[in-house]
């Protein structure tokens, strides 16, 4: 009788599998107030939609380890979008491909390794990221005067004004960074998606439960950029706030329930708990 | 500005992917009284590490489409258990390579094309099941007199007598079929998984809310092989007959903890369950 010591060697996950499970942990993890969650649907957003979401993102993030950029994205979206819930991962899988990009050989990846590979970011990943906006709908700021050919929600017919501009994707997401979070990682080396990873990390128990914890302290860090685009930002402002004297889990799911009752949804903040989780998984983490 | 009538097509999912989807929305079906699901842990059983199982099984539920029954099952095991809980899916892969290997060109797969499969199946197809059993420690009775050369624990240990004996999957299939649900879909051609899948295309409603209902369905209309194997005959056939009185879900809720509370666990029906979701999402069924 073979026994539990003497099992065969545990095959390591790859990057793909990993940013996948990450996405499966982050939604799984649970109070994360405002959010579908393992307790909790949106009305229009469910949990399986969720998991339905990342199985489908896995080619695209599966195509990150050795396609450009603007492909990997487009096709991770795509995927994404075999569902009935519209956009359950975009802003997750903004943050997942250039991770898993730079994530060699099943390390982990670095800040110096993400920087890089989202700095060598040229025009044809910038068509890309529009492209990926033919897929689903994403809720994002009007454009500044002057820029409505680069409205992103143009998908494919802004490629021509893109290409003619040579914009690059670094390029965008420096532009977005003022007012996007997402975009913020992008141009500075991904600083809170590895200060929370430590977090997770140095944390104990279930990995969901350190998920929502890590939630919430990146929900306390700073504005989400969601809820600002969606409620302005003194709303934003508000729920960071608020997120500062959440102590416990009681406290947040009753939380959660003022926050689904209001229609707010700091779905930012998921994102970077997401990419978080992504990179506590390559540092050896596991459920 | 895209609209969602002006959508890019949507790719479908393909058979390896509505594969770990199964697994997925199987687990997150609630409430399926005495297993893991959306609402309930284990002690020693985590939602988090049947996520992670179905993430790791992907590669070898990939490998069906084209590699033995063998070779797929057992990278799908190795696949599966990486992550702390030991064994979440192995019953599930057993019902779901087969499945996966009788879905050609996306199409759904049928009674016919799986027996297929499995009749086809051959000694090296029995080497690589035994090989899956050094991966994970699974809840098998004892074999009868004179059969522990291949006793399944034994592993790779078994491998020569298996050899000696030109034992065909197939054959120890039908061997185990009169103590085992899942040995019995595999010698005649998976006639609760059909049934099951068709009752899920016609039900409504969240697909996870439709897993929940087969999953009842299945345990009332036979008793769980696991229960049987753990607790008894009898036990396993009070179970299926309290399941046929479960006409809500507060009942199911309450039978749930009754059951997780006796420590009664009815594994086999929910790998039943897994694969009949597998042929609805193959039939088009989506969350």
């Amino acid at each position: 009788m073979t026994d539990s010591d003497d099992r065969a060697a545990r095959p390591r996950r790859g990057p793909a599998a990993n940013a996948e499970l990450a996405l499966l942990l982050e939604v799984a993890g649970t109070p994360k107030p405002g959010n579908v969650d393992r307790e909790r649907d949106l009305t229009d957003l469910h949990f399986e939609q969720f998991l339905a979401g990342a199985v489908g993102a896995r080619p695209g993030l599966k195509r990150a380890t050795r396609a450009s950029f603007g492909e990997a994205f487009e096709t991770a979206v795509a995927g994404m979008s075999q569902q009935d819930g519209g956009n359950t991962q975009f802003g997750c899988l903004l943050l997942l491909v250039p991770l898993v990009a730079a994530t060699p050989d099943r390390d982990a990846p670095t800040r110096e390794s993400v920087r890089r590979v989202c700095a060598e970011t040229d025009t044809a990943d910038a068509v890309g990221f529009y492209r990926a906006f033919e897929h689903v709908d994403v809720a994002v700021a009007d454009p500044p005067d002057g820029m409505e050919p680069l409205d992103v929600r143009r998908g494919a017919d802004a490629v021509p004004a893109l290409r003619e501009r040579g914009v690059t994707m670094a390029e965008l997401m420096a532009d977005a960074a003022p007012h996007d979070a997402n975009a913020r990682e992008w141009t500075e080396g991904f600083p809170r998606t590895f200060r929370a990873a430590d977090g997770i990390v140095a944390d104990d128990g279930p990995v969901t439960d350190r998920a929502a914890r890590a939630f919430l302290g990146l929900l306390a860090e700073a504005p989400d950029t969601l809820v600002a685009t969606e409620h302005g930002e003194e709303v934003a402002q508000e729920v960071s706030a608020r997120a500062a004297e959440i102590d416990d889990r009681e406290a947040a799911r009753s939380w959660a329930t003022e926050l689904v009752d209001r229609g707010i949804n700091p779905g930012t903040t998921a994102d970077l708990t997401a990419a978080a989780l992504y990179v506590a998984l390559a540092r050896g983490v596991s459920p």
